[in-house]
C-alpha cells in the first residue's frame, strides 16, 4: 500500500459512499435490477445495462400472451406500428425529439450505413465525409466504406478538446457529413450539439450523432440543438439487453426526399401491397427494412418507464456525482500508484464513464472480474468506470475502486 | 350449403382426420407450445411460428440469469460466438450446411443486400441480375435497389413453371446473379435447388436463395446442391418470434474473396483492436455488422431442438400430408364454390401451405380470425393455409377448412 495511515480515510471514504447513499433520492431504484449473485460492483452498464425485474416477466409475458395468444394478429394490433411508437417514447423520454423522427429498428451498425448513405444522396454536390480518428471503429470503418462506396472521401476531425471548434477547423464547402459522437467512448468527453449543429451547419454539412453513450444518461435536445441526423444504441443505458435493437432520428425537414439503401418490405408505403416498385413510406417509417425485431424491443420498455419515473435530469445529476466520486479517489487514491484519465474535470463536459489509465490495466481487468467487480478494459491501458445512475448505488463504486486500488497494491 | 348429402362426408372427413391425428407420431409434440386461447385453427405457421413451452421459460431465464447474471462477462462466454455457433446449428439440423458457413444476424431484408453486393462484387464483368417478378417485395425491391447503386441491370425472370428451366431460359453471358425464392411465398411451388445451381452456373451466374418459406419445414441440402448464397428468416417454421434474426449462408469457397457494404465492428478480424482500418474476420463472421441480437437469437434454439428430436423427413412427411389434406378438401368441399388454387398437386413441387383463391377471401378471412380461425390473406384473392406439422394437428386444420366452407356458405 502506498499510503501509509490510508486506513482512517479509507473509512472516511466509506462513510461518504454510504452518506452519498442515504441521501440519493434514486437509491431505491436500484432494487428494481435483477440481482447478480457474486457481482461485488457492476461498472459495465455503459456497455450493457443491467435488466431490471420487470423485464423478466415482461420477457415471460410477451412470449407467453403477445406472441403465443395473439399469434399473427399481433401485428394489426401494435407491432407493425411499434417501430415508430417506441422511437417516439425514445424521442420524447430520453432525445428531446418530437414525434415523428425517431424509429426503432436494427443494429447501431446498420443505421449507421442507412443514415449515412441517406445524408449524402441529401448532399449531392460535396464530397468530403468528416469523421473523427479517435472515434468508436464502427463508426469510422462505416463511413469509410461508404465514402468510398459513393466516390467521397474521408476527412479525419481536427485534433483539439472542443468538439465543435474542431468542426469549424476542419468542415469547408466540400464537406457533405459530419460524423461524430456525442459522447467519446474513451475520453468520455461530451460534446455540445447545439455547437456542433451549428459548426456544421455553417459549412453547409449535415450533422449525424451517434448517441450511444449518452442516451438515457444525459439529457439531449435534438430538436432544440438542431442535430439532422442520429443512431444509437438501446443496450447501454436503456437496458434493453444485448444485441437490441437501436434507433435512429432524422429531423423532420429532412425526412420527404430521404432515400435508404436497404428497401425492404417494412419501410413501404403500402406494407401489403406487393407492389412492383418500393414506394417509400412517408415519415420516418421509410428507414426500416426487414421485419421490425418486436420480441428485441421489448426490455426498453422497461428502463424508459423508470427513467421517466426517475426523471433524466435527477439521472444526470447522480450520473455526475458518481463520476465525480471516480474522479475524486483517482486524484487522491490512484493517482500515486501511476493512474492517469483523460476524462474531462468539467461536469459539463463528461458523460456518465470515466476511464482510467494504467499499463498494468490490461492484466489487472480479468482479475477484477473474478472477484465480482466489472469495469471493462479498452486497449492500450483503459479501464472504463461506467455508472449507470439507476442501478448504481456509491457503495457500490467505493467498493470496485477499493478493489482497483488493492489489484494495483499487490501489482 | 352447395352440397346436399354432404352431412354423411363431412362426418368421414372429421373421422379421418381424427384418425390421422391418432396415427401421427408427431401429434405429441403439439402439447409443447404454448395454447392460444379461443384460437380454433391457427394456419398461419408460415407467417409466424408459434412459441413453445419451453421458450416461455427460456426467455425469462435468460433475462434473469445470463444477462442479468453474467452481465458483460456474457459476451466471453458465449455470446461473441452464438451467431456462428447458432448458424451451424441451423445449417447442421435444417439446411444440409456443413459448419463454418452459416451466421444469424440482422433481418432477412438487411441479409439480402448484403449478400446481394457480396454475389455482386464476386462478378465484376457481369451486369445482370436475375429476379423473378413474382417473388417476395424485399427481394425485389432490394435487387433493384442493389441493381441501380452498383450498375447493374434487372433482368425478369422468364415465365413458366420449373424454375431451374426458367433460369435457363433467362440466364446468359451477361448473368451476374440470380435471386430466387425456394419455396414461392403465394403459389407454394417449391423449386429444386440442384437444379436451380446447374442452371446459374452453367451461365457463369451465382444462385442467392431465399429459404424463408421452407427453412425448417422441408429438407434442404445447400452444401450439396451447390448454391453459392442463401438467407431464410426465423420467424416462421423455426418459430423465432416476430422480428426475429435472420441466417445467411456463403458457400465456403466464396467467403474469402467476400466483401459486404456494412462493415461494423463485430465482423472484425480483432473486434477489440479499435483498428484504424476495418479488416474482415476470417469465414462467415465477416457478414456481422452491429453488436449480434442476442436476446432475440433464444427462442429459435427451441424450435431447434424440436425439430432435431422429431426429425425433419417426419416434419416434411406430415408437412405433405396436411397440405394434401387442403388440396382434397379444396377440390371436394371447396371448388364447388369457385375456390381455386395454383398450389401445385405433385408433393415434391410444393411446400407447406396452400394458397386457396376466390374473390370473397379479403372480406372472409377478418370475419375468420374473428372466430378463432386463423389464416392470413395475400391480395388480390389469396387465402393462405400454412401448416407448420409440429403444432397443427389433422383435426385443428379440418375445423379450419370447415369454417372458411362456412364463410363462404353465407358469402
Amino acid at each position: 500500500m502506498i499510503s501509509e495511515g490510508g486506513a482512517a480515510t479509507a473509512l472516511d471514504r466509506a462513510s461518504r459512499a454510504a452518506a452519498a447513499d442515504a441521501a440519493d433520492p434514486l437509491a431505491a431504484h436500484r432494487e428494481r435490477f435483477v440481482p447478480a449473485p457474486g457481482v461485488v460492483a457492476y461498472l459495465d452498464g455503459n456497455s450493457l445495462g443491467r435488466p431490471l425485474r420487470a423485464t423478466v416477466e415482461r420477457m415471460a409475458g410477451f412470449a407467453e400472451r403477445d406472441w403465443g395468444g395473439r399469434l399473427i394478429r399481433g401485428w394489426g394490433e401494435g407491432w407493425m406500428t411499434e417501430p415508430v411508437e417506441l422511437g417516439d417514447r425514445i424521442g420524447r423520454v430520453v432525445l428531446g425529439a418530437a414525434a415523428g423522427q425517431t424509429v426503432v429498428a436494427d443494429s447501431t451498425s446498420v443505421l449507421l450505413y442507412k443514415l449515412m448513405r441517406a445524408g449524402l444522396d441529401l448532399q449531392p454536390g460535396r464530397s468530403g465525409v468528416v469523421v473523427d480518428p479517435a472515434d468508436f471503429p464502427t463508426d469510422r470503418f462505416i463511413a469509410a466504406g461508404v465514402a468510398a462506396e459513393t466516390g467521397r472521401r474521408v476527412v479525419p476531425l481536427a485534433d483539439g478538446v472542443d468538439a465543435a471548434e474542431r468542426v469549424r477547423q476542419t468542415a469547408g464547402a466540400g464537406t457533405a457529413l459530419v460524423v461524430i459522437s456525442h459522447v467519446d467512448y474513451r475520453t468520455a468527453r461530451m460534446a455540445d450539439l447545439a455547437a456542433l449543429a451549428a459548426a456544421a451547419h455553417d459549412a453547409g454539412a449535415l450533422l449525424l450523432v451517434d448517441l450511444s453513450h449518452s442516451a438515457g444518461v444525459a439529457p439531449i435536445d435534438l430538436d432544440a440543438s438542431g442535430v439532422d441526423l442520429a443512431v444509437g444504441c438501446t443496450y447501454k443505458y436503456l437496458n434493453g439487453g444485448p444485441g437490441s435493437p437501436a434507433f435512429a432520428y432524422v429531423r423532420r425537414e429532412l425526412q420527404d426526399g430521404l432515400t435508404q439503401p436497404i428497401p425492404g418490405w417494412m419501410g413501404a408505403a403500402d406494407v401489403f401491397a406487393m407492389a412492383d416498385r418500393h414506394e417509400p413510406a412517408p415519415g420516418i417509417r421509410r428507414l426500416l427494412s426487414g421485419t421490425p425485431p418486436i420480441v428485441a424491443m421489448q426490455p426498453v420498455r422497461d428502463m424508459l418507464d423508470l427513467v421517466e419515473e426517475a426523471g433524466l435530469d435527477a439521472v444526470r445529476e447522480k450520473s455526475v456525482a458518481l463520476t465525480d466520486a471516480v474522479l475524486d479517489y483517482a486524484d487522491a487514491v490512484l493517482a500515486p500508484y501511476g493512474v492517469r484519465t483523460g476524462t474531462p474535470r468539467a461536469a459539463g463536459e463528461r458523460g456518465s464513464h470515466v476511464t482510467l489509465e494504467h499499463p498494468a490495466f490490461e492484466r489487472i481487468v480479468p482479475e477484477l472480474w473474478e472477484r465480482g467487480v466489472v469495469p471493462d478494459f479498452r486497449a492500450p491501458d483503459g479501464l472504463r468506470v461506467g455508472l449507470s445512475p439507476l442501478s448504481t448505488s456509491f457503495t457500490e463504486l467505493h467498493a470496485g475502486l477499493e478493489a482497483i486500488r488493492d489489484a494495483l497494491d499487490t501489482a
